[in-house]
């Protein structure tokens, strides 16, 4: 059901659909692309109005040399408006088209397309190239701090232990003057948002045990060396988002010194129970996390909507960062009989919209973030399991599967069908502004890093593609560009090797460095649509397309054919752009990106 | 992924899951049963807790000659505890089962398992065959009744004249003293449960547009008839259900009339707009159905809270109705920015069972009714689209497939596997306990009958397998039992022939109540899982299966052969309880209902 010989699409995109943030009770043209010469007697969209579906006929509103295109008015009746086509007679029979293809069964909402009637996203966060840094490990301005006791000191260059006693509080002195120092590296590699992790004090390194939210942990440089970074940054079109934790705090926060203390005040702020194991609520059970308990209203003000709210904090001068990734945004809220998850994220959105229409908020999600991004919430997601999941399974190698845990871990490799379908799959149940707004990863400092997990500068370069090529915002892990490699998490939040990089993996480096710029350049990759044109074990070929631009993506594993759809070469003449082309008549053998 | 030759299996009946009506904290043991000799080498669960996903590993806890059973410890933390299988090494690769079967890709939470924490519902339901009588057309008890000028006399047997301007005005003088009299012939059909679509005084036939929710149509033979046909049907052990329409009343009612006229305690019931083509928010912009705005506190008290509210007047004495099916329960509570639907379901769902542990609520939903079965609400759907639509896609006749409207109607047929693909899709949506207390229905008096769709006595007797053989409470419309033939709702709207019907389609007669009694002693049919077993284009089979019992069903549409998997027929006998049989080695060749 991916890609169907006959090629009729939609999607979410300025193609098809005339404005994707419309008001309620505003008419929106949606739109089908149907290519000659095979048509539908009938086109009508399906739409759900008060839970109740209504069929409304599309009629054809122009035609170009290769394609029939037939318009519907489609009413915003709802916040969340779902909708599908129905192609019927000709060489159709009886089809509905939703988000995940062509069917001749009926079909249930969960894959209809979907247009939310809440204000925009901000533009700006799917036309960038986003990196994130790990702040103890990028680079340091070589000043020294005071490091605490419970640090352990390690030399710049030396690999993480990792598991072991000392997870978690190995000190490396990466400082925000250090990447201050380097935002000359970014913006040649072609970056222009920065995600940083935590950078508030804690007893980590990895500081997701916040100890203050309102001061930048001085071994960083303190809130002087933030305002600098974020300064510099902007001076050169840079954007900066911040790691917030609204769903836990460290043991160490004076909010959880005092509620254990017996203040009242704070104490509401989390779930002490006796019954439970350390007395209270705590992530995944690590006491180091105590969790948040949303339904204090005094909570609520501090953490969210107060003048100096931590959200609103970082947000405004002297500071201004551009928004907040929000860590385990997927559990914060959620508490046994207690789900106040969307609420919190509404609550949060408005606040970070009055900060600035321009800020963001992006989810912490590792499984299925789209039932999370409802339009009126986060405004995106970071989307493990539509790329970087998919892009594992297909190409994961050897030396990978072999060292992972077998009772839980990936064995397998799957065919780019699977592949596909897991993308679809994933995809299709979130709005499509919210797919685009969403951040397209291979890895992060959670995870192994995707060169260990490919194994090869071919393998990583066709993970690459598929991370540039779908829609949503690319992020590039730290050192992913030059091919760090990493087995797990704590293994891969290794340093930058600044006196080696230019040696390091040259091939994968050039091929990042192309890649994001055609994806700086690209209108089609910033909020084209996104048509899978033929996939095979080994290869999947699709196309992005705006109103002024169109890019063909063949991505292999191996080198292999592609019959191609013969819809695809009709009137088209295909440029490369990247990588080895090679497109002869309706096949293909490599790696290609080509514009028309 | 629908079956698979392994043929591991999980699903939500007893079998499998201790408990499917736990409470929150509680520990409810899951089980996986993996057939001999291929095994998996590790087996987990992984569940979702507060939002994040954790694997819990399984352990064999007993085995079979022919089987490995695999229990995990499953705490349900959240109202909706959701969770899927994963089985790695050995046989089973790396292989994800959730409710949608075996596969190898990641998959979404969409088709996770579902256990809710919310009081269970009656079991009765599940175990009965429900026929639906329209009162206007099912028997007349003689009495003459003073018909209003706006209905149109019809003689008993003509056929509804349908599309034509006395639509909904048709009176064919049925009444519930005559249902009464008709009760020995339920009995005799092996009915146990009544559904009696509205009773109430109206400006129509079909009386959806209630003028007054506390009296009984005086042309129905008023309160005292109702009184009557519950205490007789009670008598022989059978339930009587009713129809209520909590999306909005007729526009002759009490409260819309003085609503119009100004009294400000009824016009907030609804929903006056001069923007609006009728100057008030009504059904599908119907003027004779304004519709109810639940907003309103005081709608809320008079429909559902009140002491003598309109739920609950009617569930108590003297009339005693034993629940409701509530008209287009997919709209009430949702209009524009409005959706108050889960709230309505959930009150609803409380005043009931104050009512009476073993009363029920039955949503009418034409289009995937999952995800508005959330456990706390309705306790089941009337699955037209897991049911109907799929029987309907795979077995409907030519003339049923060319008189269609081809712009929107179905113009093919579809395959088996196709079918199967459709009631997984709307079925996997729903918690297990939802989805055996639905209503499977062939149709009703809003549609086609199934006889005119598929055209035959052996494709209706099919379609009758999928309705009574699939997770869920058959319901019958009155006369599909001898094939009642009608191409649209108000078509099928036919008069029972009481004088000829034994004459008519006698081999449906038979087939009906052989698989009404098959249904109807049979703990298999009421309450065991459902696995699937082999499908091809032309043939589907399946198990359902409980504590005690086991049936083999293989309908087909037409005589073929079906690839039967080698560890269906290890150490089992099966023995013949309906239609033709031929079950050699691994291949069948008709219709087959069978029993280890």
């Amino acid at each position: 059901m991916i890609s169907h010989p006959l090629g009729a699409h939609h999607d979410g995109s300025g193609l098809y659909v005339s404005n994707s943030a419309p008001e309620l009770e505003e008419v929106v043209q949606v739109r089908l692309r149907v290519n000659k010469p095979e048509l539908p007697e009938h086109v009508s969209i399906r739409a759900v109005f008060d839970g109740e579906p209504k069929m409304i006929t599309a009629h054809v509103s122009h035609e170009t040399a290769d394609h029939v295109w037939f318009t519907a008015e489609l009413l915003i009746r709802n916040f969340t408006q779902n909708y599908r086509w129905l192609l019927t007679g000709g060489s159709y029979g009886y089809r509905w088209l939703n988000s995940l293809g062509l069917h001749v069964r009926d079909v249930s909402d969960a894959g209809d397309f979907r247009i939310v009637a809440f204000p925009a996203t901000p533009t700006w966060m799917s036309q960038s190239v986003a990196y994130q840094i790990f702040p103890d490990r990028f680079a340091s301005s070589g000043r020294k701090y005071e490091v605490p006791e419970y640090f352990v000191s390690r030399e710049w260059g030396q690999h993480p232990e990792g598991r072991s006693r000392n997870t978690g509080r190995e000190y490396f002195g990466g400082d925000l003057w250090g990447i201050a120092e380097k935002l000359d590296y970014l913006e040649d590699l072609g970056i222009d948002l920065v995600y940083l992790t935590p950078i508030f004090p804690a007893h980590s390194t990895h500081r997701y045990d916040s100890q203050n939210f309102y001061e930048v942990d001085p071994l960083l440089g303190g809130n002087e060396a933030l305002i600098h970074l974020v300064e510099s940054a902007h001076a050169r079109g840079m954007k900066v988002v911040g790691d917030i934790t609204l769903n836990h705090c460290g043991r160490h926060h004076e909010w959880f010194t005092s509620a254990l203390a017996g203040d009242s005040r704070t104490r509401e702020f989390f779930t002490f129970d006796d019954r439970l194991e350390h007395g209270y609520e705590c992530w995944f059970n690590v006491p180091s996390l105590p969790k948040f308990n949303f339904h204090s209203e005094s909570l609520r003000r501090k953490l969210l909507t107060d003048e100096d709210s931590i959200l609103r904090h970082w947000l405004k001068p002297p500071f201004n960062l551009d928004g907040w990734r929000v860590d385990v945004a997927n559990m914060a809220g959620r508490q046994g009989e207690t789900d106040l998850t969307h609420e919190i994220a509404r609550i949060a959105r408005q606040v970070v919209r009055e900060c600035g229409p321009d800020k963001i908020l992006i989810a912490e999600h590792f499984h299925d973030v789209g039932p999370d991004l409802t339009g009126d919430g986060w405004q995106g997601g970071m989307n493990y399991t539509g790329v970087q999941s998919p892009a594992w399974a297909w190409l994961s190698g050897e030396e990978f599967l072999t060292r992972g845990n077998p009772a839980v871990n990936r064995m397998e490799t799957v065919s780019a069908h699977e592949a596909v379908a897991a993308i679809n799959d994933f995809s299709a149940r979130m709005p499509w502004r919210s797919r685009i707004a969403s951040w397209s990863l291979l890895d992060s400092h959670d995870t192994a890093r995707v060169r260990s997990v490919v194994g090869s500068d071919e393998r990583q370069i066709a993970a690459a593609g598929l991370m540039f090529g779908l829609p949503g915002t690319p992020m590039i892990f730290m050192g992913d560009e030059y091919g760090a490699e990493g087995w797990w998490g704590e293994d891969s939040r290794t340093t930058m090797p600044w006196d080696d990089i230019e040696k390091l993996n040259p091939t994968t480096q050039q091929a990042y460095r192309a890649l994001i710029n055609l994806r700086r350049t690209s209108s089609a990759l910033a909020e084209g649509g996104l048509q899978w044109v033929a996939v095979s074990d080994d290869a999947i070929a699709f196309i992005r397309e705006s109103v002024s631009e169109k890019l063909l993506f063949v991505i292999t594993r191996n080198l292999t054919r592609l019959e191609l759809p013969t819809w695809l070469g009709s009137g088209t003449t295909w440029q490369q752009l990247f990588g080895e082309f090679s497109l002869e008549s309706t096949s293909v053998t490599s790696k290609v990106a080509g514009t028309s």
